[in-house]
């Protein structure tokens, strides 16, 4: 039976402070909880409808923690969703663990991506092109953050991540670092290594003066017409289809 | 003087029926504004603050509309945005004009793409890579829509936009049609002419059984890891920077 704490405590976890706090999270929908109930993420509550509990009963029967079939209303009493007719599970964080790539390895590294769709949209990007690794200055968008998470479309449970400052992050490394620019070398002529560090700046500011030294190749998506910019995900998209051709 | 007669009719705007009932539309918010007063569009009312109106007073000098000087809170009580502090302008929409392409010409076509920020964000891509022409299936996103225009960033004013039934459309031209598939050639190999349609498909369901028939080429963005799918705007994205790097 769910207790009407159970029930409160979940929905605290819609506020960053008690995420932090507790070290929990929750995912809504069905996509991303069957991605999560099969990643390695450790579970503490799963909350279904009876049509979800049928479509997945093995993959339930499967899961070491409490399982609770609820209604519709009830998911969406606690969830940040207006409509969850499938469910919502409560697992625990991944801590803060730093990264280290290999030479022939990739990383985007995002300095003060603070919208959470852009995020959960790049963790998406970055699965499909099998870029597993993502640095994020302290003051981007949060992980765990449930529209990064509704965004990413469950990609977030095969993606690492390391918050941390990316100036010292970068000093201490040799690995070349591609960073997005309105203005730099066209994208369509730039030799990618077989690995590196892809840079986005902020939606507003781009890359912050204190990284701009630490650039290796300033790299621009030419333009053809006359919007002024393009979205943060769309370019890290652009930046990652234009190296991963180079690699076929 | 600004009546509350005129403030009830511009927030009756931030409905679909009233703004095809009236041939009107706003948007909000200082780009968006100032783009549209440096377009073709034709102006009824601008509403904007004090601070707005400094910096861009010879541009509205020169607008033949009415112009209100308001507070921020007005400007908010009558938009869709909760913050705006600078200014909302009341426009004509353009009428539903047929779109004939040149065999030189690039367009986008939409089928039943639904989600007004995908679609603001296609309308900023197109923009970007000088892509003027957008066919709209009936059931696609209003181009109007507050969501839409925000999105866009501006770049809404240099698109050219038809609605119509894709599948007469596309019956009665010879203009080669690529489709973006999950399957289909690699979009790294597929030689791409010197115009043609870019289709893309609805959010859940790709491209309509009754289009397929029509798609010339099917294309696909290749994958390198493990995410079901991209994003509509993004994959719109990748296809015209593997469009355009073709052109240089």
């Amino acid at each position: 039976m769910l207790s009407k704490n159970t029930l409160k405590f979940i929905k605290s976890l819609q506020q960053k402070k008690f995420r932090k706090q507790e070290q929990l999270f929750f995912v809504e929908g069905g996509k991303n909880v069957t991605e999560l109930l099969q990643s390695d993420y450790e579970v503490s509550q799963v909350l279904f409808t009876t049509q979800y509990g049928k479509e997945h009963a093995r993959l339930l029967d499967s899961i070491k923690a409490d399982v609770f079939e609820v209604s519709q209303s009830t998911l969406e009493s606690v969830g940040s969703f207006q409509s969850n007719d499938s469910a919502l599970v409560v697992a625990k964080s991944k801590p803060n663990t730093p990264i280290s790539l290999s030479s022939e390895e990739w990383a985007i590294a995002l300095d003060d991506v603070k919208d959470p769709g852009n995020l959960g949209t790049i963790i998406r990007i970055a699965d499909w092109y099998g870029i597993q690794n993502l640095f994020l200055s302290e003051e981007s968008a949060e992980f765990y953050n449930p529209k990064v998470l509704h965004a990413s479309m469950g990609s977030f449970t095969r993606i690492r991540f390391f918050y941390t400052d990316l100036k010292k992050q970068f000093e201490k490394s040799s690995i070349p670092i591609y960073g997005a620019y309105l203005e730099g070398e066209s994208i369509h002529k730039t030799k990618f290594g077989n690995g590196g560090i892809i840079l986005m700046g902020n939606e507003s500011n781009g890359i912050s003066k204190e990284l701009q030294p630490l650039v290796s190749h300033k790299v621009t998506i030419p333009r053809f017409g006359y919007a002024e910019s393009l979205n943060v995900a769309v370019a890290t998209a652009i930046f990652c289809d234009n190296i991963r051709r180079q690699s076929i």
